[in-house]
């Protein structure tokens, strides 16, 4: 397949020309849709599911589109490695890679494809695929933080027993902005999108299926926070709750702005319930502006005194 | 005056002994006191409020007692200088210094002491000083981030315009807990509780007087967020409402735990209103071993792909 790599680094943008000051792009107020689509056994009908959903959230003037995490796949360790395509290969053998080319030209729009098991050199991974308007793979990222947990009488889980994780950060430069990715539990980790602020993004996308306990804890804080915090926008996409899978899926795909004044009782500019849906809503980049002149966060940034961070060394 | 040291490094444990597993200091379970104080214009009254509220919390139990951010100076730069003190001095001359020294030993309890207007080498800080249950002096902390906005018809605000900035972190090692300090702006900056995270800290202690504004937007999401974050405590504490000052101030003092299973709705421990008043609530270590122990968040981390989030240039 022409547009497809086998290497992250051919299509992240690392060079540092995003450290200058906020540059908006052209098209700095549009639409995004984020499809939160139910995920079945059947993955032709996921496919159809997810074609017809990102014609909807174009219907309703979508430019940037956001797919699920593991929108062609249940969630679960039985079904990764046999859904799992491998984006180098020949077309027929990516069907889902080949369907999310074939949307984002056909309407003329840049998606965030969620992700899907990949298959590379005898791994798998959990991908996000980024296409711009012209078909073109522009980024492919591998989830960093493999979701690995323990909960007593609720879930227990290690993604790490299936998956090989991502070594590199995901940032790209599309029409319609600088966007960050992430999936899932890479949300968790605040350093990912700090990083992505230093490097100039406008909005972090995360596709992620977080269950009904820590989505009911940590879904809503973490994505505000990152916006908050790093004065961007984020977008997260999940499958809804009465998807396939391993676990019940807690839903609530959303869009987060950087808080502005007059918007006093939240930043939460549009979510949705457990359903599947298309939740469409306004980005306006101006916000970023706004917002970074009220409270200056970036010049008042003590680098000099965060040396320590990364000298941690993990818990055994 | 004995107790009393003009180098932050002194007192500030950056030992990495820190970076080992988990340790919970031999009392993990304890009552924390938030002393929510109405600052006046007399100096002499708010010392009697602070004696008044720390006593009040102690015959609530409370074995750590955090003050608010200036609790004894008008949030004003008409203030800041005229109510400086300087800890380095006679004893006469650090009326506030010594209040906290005493109320430390009298109570036998640890004292994290808001913030006060110190006086150092002709600068001016924002100092947090904390106090061991002798009434020695453990950690002074020099608030690192200046709160400068301007935010068209709310408020507009140089911090930096009166006061020198801090260049060190502040850990110290306590009866109660290895605690971090962060004084109001200081929580804004997820890379200062990360970095408290990777020392070991089981408590991040910041006092704060954020407006009307910035409270409504951020002060609940931010402490939520660094709690949740680095599995850790969060205790903020800030004057009240009616506090005399250059602008009205949030209040809302609150405690916040490492969420973990079976309470899904929410962290938030315990919290006040706008008014004069203590908080006093329960802190029980063993949910940061809980939580960690369900979601190794720590051992997850990818301090291999963060190397660059130091490397950002400020912007102009």
């Amino acid at each position: 397949m022409m547009m497809a790599t086998s290497s992250n680094s051919m299509v992240v943008n690392t060079s540092f020309d995003a450290l200058s000051p906020l540059k908006l792009p052209t098209i700095s107020k549009f639409k995004i849709g984020l499809c939160q689509l139910s995920v079945t056994l059947d993955k032709n009908q996921n496919l159809i599911h997810a074609r017809n959903s990102i014609k909807v959230a174009v219907e309703q003037g979508a430019k940037l589109v956001v797919l699920p995490e593991m929108w062609n796949c249940p969630y679960s360790i039985d079904y990764f490695a046999k859904y799992a395509e491998d984006f180098d290969d020949d077309k027929d053998a990516s069907p889902s890679f080949s369907l999310l080319s074939e949307a984002a030209s056909c309407h003329g729009i840049t998606i965030v494809g969620g992700s899907m098991p990949e298959w590379n050199d005898g791994q798998l991974y959990n991908t996000c695929c980024v296409f711009g308007p012209d078909g073109k793979l522009k980024a492919k990222h591998r989830k960093i933080h493999l979701f690995d947990t323990d909960i007593q009488g609720d879930i227990s889980f290690k993604e790490s027993d299936t998956f090989s994780a991502g070594d590199e950060p995901t940032i790209v430069e599309t029409e319609m902005g600088r966007i960050g990715v992430g999936i899932c539990h890479d949300i968790r980790f605040p350093e990912l999108a700090l990083l992505y602020r230093a490097k100039g993004a406008h909005i972090i996308c995360y596709p992620g299926a977080f269950s009904m306990s820590t989505g009911e804890l940590f879904w809503e804080l973490v994505q505000r926070a990152r916006a908050a915090d790093n004065q961007i926008f984020v977008a997260t996409c999940s499958p809804s709750r009465d998807s396939t899978g391993f676990y019940k899926i807690w839903g609530h795909s959303s869009l987060v702005a950087p808080v502005f004044e007059q918007v006093l009782s939240g930043e939460m500019i549009a979510t949705s319930g457990c359903e599947e849906t298309v939740v469409v809503a306004e980005i306006d980049y101006s916000a970023i502006e706004l917002q970074r002149h009220n409270i200056p966060l970036e010049r008042q940034r003590r680098r000099d005194v965060y040396e320590f961070i990364n000298k941690s060394e993990a818990e055994p």
